[in-house]
């Protein structure tokens, strides 16, 4: 498929170690995954820019990776890592606005300072069509503080958001000290983005939603990566057990339900979870609109994410809801994607390259899984 | 789920029988199927509104039962019985604009006559929202000559509905003598519902596609019932076969697939086949935009296919798409239902009320198929 | 995936014009779908079984290519064609039946001789796992005689196959020129394997099925291809529409559905209908059990077929049910491919190299659907 | 579905309180979910066997409520505990073998003690068919100490369940108080079996099963409830992100992924879940061999579970795969069942009367979700 939008895309600043951001190490050994982790987050023009070439990835929406200002325990050096982080992606994406955009980093440490710098990311500069936080802030010398945004004293942040229309992405992070000490210890294999990024940062989710957040303000939109960190599949049970009479505090509309936030106010991308299954259990529970392609670059490959959407679901889904998930929805939810200077606009299937036989090819025939008849061709 | 609206619904004339049109016979013997067939033909406003109220349907179109004109072997009868037909059908629905709309029926005899008696039902009287057509017109003395309106003479008529926007709904028929002592003698059982109308109609469908009809109007829409009269699940099969080498003189774009019309101008409804996995089959292959809600009352229960979409496919699929199906894309496909006299509009979730808790009801838990917690309930 | 057993895989008699058997013409132009069709029917042991080792085929089941004995109007003619080729099959079967077998061919113009006949391959030739029948029998000087086997005549031929566990393949075939006159005329690519094939054949089954012939003979199963020839998606009306009050003399038994002979008695393959959304569709519907792989060839690309399973269906289905229907219900279905001279046997999951890691490629990472992290693969 | 059996089935002693055991408390309000939870865990024989009789539920295997022994953590209080309720269900059980079987508890604070306990009720008590453990073993005077059997030195356990056949239920339990007040304070309504519960348990699987301890015992066989606690949907990003040379001391066999266990040493429940999409997507994930029907009672209701499972479920599966889940699945995992003195056999679709029409009842017409075809019929 032609014209895909990607959106949960990793990218880092030169000197993200003395900011206390990330610095890969034993996370990603060299030669395992894709090469170079580090150099491909720093590179944005060179490899990134050819390999979208090569897989009709015409538009990445960029991020600082994880954990950010989020991992920073010292509230003035988180909020000196975002604001570093966001003019320097500012300036990245306004070298190519037409193929790049960015999500503002913020400290979360206070919730009027994110206000501010988000507003200044909005207002001043250049390029940001949304939010990225990376689950539950840190703080304290020990660094086993967690603040959630659930708490009523955010509500000035998300009011915020909701004013800029700055969609808010839900990114996982890794856990504190003393949670990983006490959990993961013997089995860290699982602590990460196998389980339990998922198994966090759903709570977080689930917090702000039952919360009343999205109540309050209405125009606020959160979006969650990795087809939706459990919670799809889950949905009957977590309405079902969300027994109102059972939880009285809980501050979400009394006649809502969870599943109905999806698609209006909530979204889920397909980032590192690229298996057809999963995506038609939450096509199910959650429909179309509320599903988005992205590929969680460079910790996943993007050759391997679009062969995935563009010849497996492209044999499973219809074209119309492939080019919705795809790229339609992308341009609703981050509605500055379609203002300068991106400028970005829909595409009909056709403009996508699915559906349809190629006359250019001299196609006379649909269905062909192996184009070559008598011979079994393999991926060189 | 409320305000659901339901598009293949038959209806009779008084003297239907000496005109050449349906008279209830062995097709549905008394106490088996609904009652009196006869009867549940020709009423509108009693019982037919009284259980579309107790339903949720909150709208039908009405269309002359099958096979109407077509089956109709003399051109001057055929043509009486369709202006007769729409007369009474426009009357009928004008007492009731807000709840009913009609097809119009045509002699297919010849194109030119069909389409001024379209233009007729169109311009001059009130209530139509698009045509039927039951498969093919029968002619000749021994009732076995068959007219298919892929012949390019038909092309005045496509002309005609495509400039006036009208649907054309794409309805099954008996086949002729013939045909019928052939293949179904011994085996009549499949000769109408279970097999023969989908078998015969879904060719006539695909002829019109294959040749290129929708092609040269590109206004023209067509509706089939029946979840697609079998073509959803083979759309691989049958786009894979038509090989254009082979067939060379086969008139569809070259570019273009059967499958690439689903959606945009041609759409199923779930009339007489009220199946969740084959739902789920035509959402995967054709997508919710293609399929619409519709009953084929009476010779389906209004209240069985109603348990079925409000319980049943509403535990399946999420609410904007049940939403979508079950009356917004009526409202796309069949847009004079969006005027006067009808002026019917879209609706949310909430007024269809699905999805959500119901304040009203002191639910306090999602998720109850059962709603005593105890006591094993049974429908009566 | 290793160990593919394909069921519907023809081939064809060298002299098979003379005796009223298939020639390739029109029907599949050299150089459109896998070259040269004439050779590859008659090819056993060159390419064939080179591209079967090359796409981990490891059995065929060959059949003399429709329509056979059932295109040959004249009884003599038809059993002299049955005779030769069954003689010819199993020669050419019992070269090398650790990977072959055969389906005999029958003439179908008398059900007794059809009976002796199958009894002659069955106990004096070497290498028949089942029987093949191409749909209805034609005859009459002018072709257009049709017999179908749901007859009560004909219950003495089940009785057979029954007894000698037999089972039945039933393949499609071509109408009769009358039919084809009246209804495919200018439509002639829709006659053959697009739609016309499966609107036939799955009247000719289901009329056996209602007929009783299953109820009659338990020990006979029957087997269709091309993903259940429409039946599967249309269970829910089949089985609705054929309400017992409105067809009491319908033969099968009271207490039964047609869906519930479906994994015991009747079975479908996938051949020449690669679409994952259908089989999902049947796998609800009707069951693992009763779903088998098989391609078509030569009509069908063996490596487009395997692709289609070994990739995509492999990435949609666990990988137990994937070699349930990929090799053990063959097994189970044609009973004597586990006796001499075949004596093929049960594989698990890690004999047929699916699910699990591969050691031998030093596999560090499940899930690439691109094996380059950082290229875009295309198929060589 | 006639004979359906349960898995996972909640039941407690009278002295629970005094034992450490489950009080009903503020967990389930009175009058909300089901009456007086704390009566009807005592309750066996009377309202919970009637409701089984109403509803078709032929089985129930009864576990004593968590925490039971694992949220003791005074050693000897916690193999009291088990000790009494596992003298005490077999009691109950042995009232009535041919409706009740047991899971027995096991303090797991020392892996010995736990094996002697285990082989105690295997050998010299009666109706015991399989373990019960609720997530890790609580230690320490705060409460705060938490053991999972993924360490090697349980090893002695596990090797004692695979010797004796004896599967192992995997059941949620509460976080200790350090976790609960770092992560759900403010958000105690996602605590529970909302959220917390799998996202605790569905570690301590696959921390046992990338262990390696399904490597090192081949007869050990474990059980999940409510859909497999987030893993199925999963799977594909869990075995991708399970990257081998990132995670070299995982002891897990290096060809083997998560999946592989699935349906051969890992098996799914339905209890608490009953989402038709969530069965569907683990079905295609597992397979139908891996899913189990079971309800939670009391904390979920007998005749919702099988309202779903008789009406809905039935609608979407195939009749074969549905008795499968309902039923036979589980006389393999819980092999003890077919055994004296429950001595359980596996039934047919028949006798579990699905599928068919019912010739008692004189039915005529498959297909009616509504019987009455003119009234829309309420459970009542």
């Amino acid at each position: 498929m032609r014209g895909k939008i990607a959106l949960e895309e990793a990218w880092n600043i030169p000197d993200a170690a003395s900011l206390g951001g990330f610095q890969p190490g034993s996370l990603a050994p060299k030669g395992v995954i894709g090469g170079d982790l580090g150099a491909n987050l720093l590179d944005v023009h060179g490899t990134r820019l050819q390999q979208m070439n090569e897989n009709d990835v015409e538009f990445m929406v960029l991020s600082l990776v994880s954990m950010g200002p989020q991992g920073v325990t010292d509230k003035d050096g988180a909020e000196k890592l975002a604001r570093i982080a966001n003019d320097k992606l500012s300036e990245e994406v306004m070298k190519n606005p037409s193929r790049f955009a960015g999500l503002c980093s913020l400290s979360m440490h206070n919730p009027v300072q994110a206000s501010a710098e988000l507003r200044r990311c909005w207002d001043e500069l250049k390029g940001f069509v949304g939010v990225i936080l990376n689950d539950f802030q840190s703080f304290g010398e020990d660094g086993n503080g967690m603040i959630f945004y659930d708490d009523p004293a955010y509500d000035v942040f998300w009011q915020t958001a909701d004013e800029l229309r700055a969609p808010v992405y839900i990114h996982p992070r890794s856990a504190t000290p003393e949670i990983t000490d006490r959990m993961w210890k013997g089995r860290e294999h699982l602590a990460f983005s196998a389980l339990g990024y998922a198994n966090r940062v759903n709570m977080h989710l689930l917090g702000i939603i039952t919360a009343g957040v999205l109540d309050r303000f209405p125009n606020l939109k959160l979006v969650v990566g990795h087809m939706g960190e459990h919670i799809p599949y889950d949905l009957y049970r977590i309405d079902h057990k969300l027994n109102r009479a059972r939880f009285p505090s809980m501050q979400m509309r009394k006649d809502r339900l969870v599943r109905d936030y999806f698609g209006t106010q909530v979204f889920i991308t397909t980032s590192g979870h690229f298996s057809t299954p999963a995506l038609l259990c939450a096509i199910s529970e959650i429909g179309v609109d509320a599903c988005m392609f992205s590929i969680d670059y460079p910790f996943e490959s993007i050759p391997n994410a679009s062969v995935w959407w563009d010849e497996h679901v492209e044999q499973t889904i219809n074209a119309r809801d492939l080019v919705k998930m795809g790229r339609g929805n992308a341009l609703k939810v981050f509605a500055r994607l379609t203002e300068a200077p991106h400028e970005l606009r829909g595409k009909t299937v056709t403009e996508c390259a699915v559906g349809g036989l190629k006359e250019s090819e001299n196609e006379v025939e649909f269905g062909l899984y192996n184009k070559d008849w008598s011979r079994r061709l393999h991926r060189q």
